[in-house]
């Protein structure tokens, strides 16, 4: 009987040791697709008159042509990229919303490397869309200040460093940045993440929100946001307005909500929502007061007895997560989490008997 | 035996109506994908100093937050996505490049909501990489005068549709605009196509043409560029510097080309490259140039024996092409006539017995 047991052990070793060695991407199954594309929604024809004929030439050396800035353009429209699964297991599609500065090819890849979330959801059987807002990326920018009235800025990988909890201190030398004690973020990578900077306005918002709105309002069938940081806000807000094609939320660090005092929420009572939250939130002044303030219209749900979720990740012991979440080391940790929770709000079919 | 062939007849008519009443999606096998995925490929460091520091609000009404512009930043990146079949019947990867004022998402769907190229290259067997070319899309774009030189330009309705050869005449009252008599390109879904404009530099080709380059060394095993337009130029020169991993060029409608009286076209004598025009080049001054341009690049080619062909759709009786011919009505047409040509010059796996 001793023998039989270590016997049993031994294999069980072995597989382990074999299960360790393949490759998790050798072992994965193909994905059963039935199709991908991509689409532009929202936006309007704009008439730009007045503004003075210029010449360039278009190739170096080249002959000079007249360039006409006036005219129609379209504007405020965001880009929509789908994959839609043969036999998807989720009841409704998963919306990928990114934050400030960045476009929706922040869910693909890690920036070392490693799947996103893209595919995690995809493996897990939702049909996944991810969207750029307007302004950013595919969605293309107009021209400012004629239609954004002001200029545009940039993320420097100082701000983006120590403004996403990568570590207290960021220096020009890359020996000398400084991370936090165990941080998640791949930081040999962090170079090749800021490659991912996209230029934002400030001034955007309304038209950024007018397009997730009309974004909102196609999926008559239902649909779960699972968004970050600078997009928490607006999806909210495109859930207010239309709330029954909203059926759960996914909020990764959002940076702001409506503001419950001056919001009727009573819409989203029953609407189940989760916030996820990182690591050393405390020593950032900023993610301090976004944090408390997003507490404050999650209490103002609680308080209405809505289905809302928050998980601080250290508190349930998992440290060193930065506000890249999705790309942080452990993104397939905290990607199980979420997914987890969808499972329990009965987001996915039931499973076949 | 009349009888019997008018039976055979019958049943054939019966289940062609069959096949043109099922919706060709429906009809469509579900696709073996190994990974989706997307990276940033080229660019670098770039410093910026000395810029004033300005004030900005980040929210309507919200606290003033200094942003300070200096600092490191990443500019000349370009942005690739990617989709790997499981079990892949070409060769090599295609990488389709979008022309001038257009990201990748040209590929996907049609203006008009049809399949675009990167879909029935999959279906075809392709693994199909899309990239954004730098400055394009989620590639991003770099701070002007401070690192693009130039102030950028925006592609106007008129100008999409004249230099586009939609047609001789564009109106701002959709009602009024004319477009070429059997025209192919889906005029209903026009101004939806004007959505995808990305703005753009005429002084960056060589960062582009250096991000194009990195991009290409990166395919050791062998790739296929499939270009449009301004990536025709790009494609070539990529090609000339990494030639061992470029296994063919499909051209279509390349608005230039390397000089082959200063270039030395040696290097690709025995490349195969497809290039394909759309009709009423004859009506457009700009068209009839470039095409005249890129004829004298073909003829240098085709007298060293070099294997290209060249093909006028109007010529072979496919008219009414525009510029824009891999979203017109009849795009599955011409990619078929691509993809015979891919097969024709070997670049399909044998097919198994």
């Amino acid at each position: 009987m001793t023998m039989g047991r270590l016997t049993v052990l031994s294999f069980l070793i072995v597989c382990g040791f074999l299960l360790w060695t393949v490759p998790a991407t050798a072992a994965e199954p193909a994905l059963q697709i039935k199709k991908i594309g991509g689409y532009y929604v929202g936006g309007k024809e704009v008439v730009l008159s007045g503004l003075p004929v210029v010449e360039k030439s278009f190739t170096q050396g080249g002959p000079i042509r007249k360039v006409d800035p006036n005219g129609e353009f379209e504007a405020g429209q965001m880009y929509v990229q789908f994959v839609q699964l043969a036999k998807p297991k989720a009841k409704y599609p998963l919306l990928l919303w990114h934050g400030g500065g960045l476009s929706g090819s922040t869910w693909e890849n890690t920036p070392d490397g490693r799947e996103g979330w893209q595919m995690f959801f995809l493996r897990q059987g939702h049909d996944v869309y991810v969207s750029d807002a307007v302004e950013r990326g595919r969605a293309s920018w107009a021209r400012f200040p004629e239609i954004n009235s002001s200029d545009p800025i940039f993320r420097s990988k100082l701000e983006a460093w120590e403004g996403f909890r990568i570590g207290p201190k960021y220096s020009a030398d890359k020996t000398k940045r400084e991370a936090f004690p165990g941080t998640q973020f791949p930081t040999e990578a962090f170079d090749q993440f800021t490659k991912q900077s996209i230029p934002r306005w400030v001034t955007s918002d309304p038209m950024t929100q007018a397009a997730y709105n009309t974004y909102i309002a196609s999926f008559t069938k239902g649909s779960v946001p699972l968004v970050h940081s600078q997009a928490g806000n607006f999806a909210i807000q495109a859930a207010l307005a239309n709330r029954q094609n909203v059926k759960a939320l996914v909020l990764i660090e959002p940076s702001g909500t409506p503001n419950p005092e001056k919001t009727d929420l009573t819409p989203l009572k029953d609407l189940p929502q989760l916030f996820i939250w990182g690591d050393n939130i405390d020593k950032s002044p900023s993610w301090t007061a976004y944090n408390a303030n997003v507490r404050k219209y999650y209490e103002a749900l609680k308080k209405m007895d809505a289905p809302v979720t928050w998980i601080d990740l250290p508190a349930m012991g998992i440290k060193g997560n930065s506000h890249m979440i999705y790309m942080d080391k452990n993104s397939d940790q905290v990607a199980k989490i979420v997914q987890d929770w969808l499972t329990k709000q009965g987001l996915m079919q039931p499973a076949k008997k």
